[in-house]
């Protein structure tokens, strides 16, 4: 069969197209809160605090609120079944640190942002603003966030 | 200014537009193989088979693969910190039961799947067949599916 090929009339609603809303999305257009503890918080208070703020993973911050480490509701399942005492072990013993945490800013695009949730197989990163002091976190981005952005496009698809 | 209305070229890759991709997408394109366990599998043991498996929802199943219930990670994270020996409670304990399953089949659209999934709140579903018997669990899909199908997106536009 021949192809489908030559111009079709884009309609006055289409001016933006499908594949332009894609390709322009934010990640600050889907950014959630971040959750954040102090280093000296115990697992126990740290899994108590995911529970009471219905989130999956929490960021660890100094007093500046610059990124110190990630932990998520994995890490904290893992230590939970071991023999320690979970009242007993301050979060920054078993937390992600920099280097080893990815993460992204609010201006960079959420197609490249899913990308990187994707590769370093993570459920969430720190949405951050890297400044001379530190690293500041401003946000978390979630593949929750990337399923409603999916969602979002067809709801454009129906204008 | 005069809003862009028009004639657009297609192009010869483009026959298939990014909306009709999204729109004709479905659950078989992107759903992951199931993991699943007993009932009278202890919830200490649920724990490390997660870990195994690297899944964050293990499905339970009878004899015949047939659904009866739900755990993810959240529900044994809940109990791990409960004062209950872990290696004493099955999963039946602790798992979602029918009718309280969001599920969906491998012909349902994804965009309705995705939906379903931020509707429930759930980070997973079972992928089933409905039989006179009972519910068939064939898949799994998660929001990493879903993300990866966003991701997809972007890749034909680049064709």
């Amino acid at each position: 069969a021949r192809p489908r090929v030559g111009y079709f009339y884009a309609g006055k609603k289409n001016t933006l197209t499908l594949t332009d809303a894609l390709m322009n999305l934010k990640v600050k257009d889907f950014q959630s809160m971040p959750v954040i503890v102090s280093e000296n918080m115990t697992v126990y208070d740290a899994i108590c605090h995911m529970f009471l703020e219905d989130v999956g993973t929490l960021f660890v911050a100094d007093q500046n609120n610059y990124l110190q480490g990630v932990l998520s509701r994995k890490d904290l399942l893992r230590t939970s079944i071991g023999t320690q005492d979970l009242n007993k072990i301050p979060v920054h013993i078993i937390m992600t640190r920099m280097p080893n945490i990815a993460y992204c800013t609010k201006s960079d695009f959420l197609i490249e942002a899913a990308k990187k949730l994707i590769d370093r197989e993570i459920d969430s990163m720190p949405v951050v603003n890297e400044t001379v002091g530190g690293v500041e976190i401003i946000g978390r981005l979630t593949k929750t966030n990337v399923t409603k952005a999916f969602i979002s496009l067809a709801q454009i698809h129906e204008l």
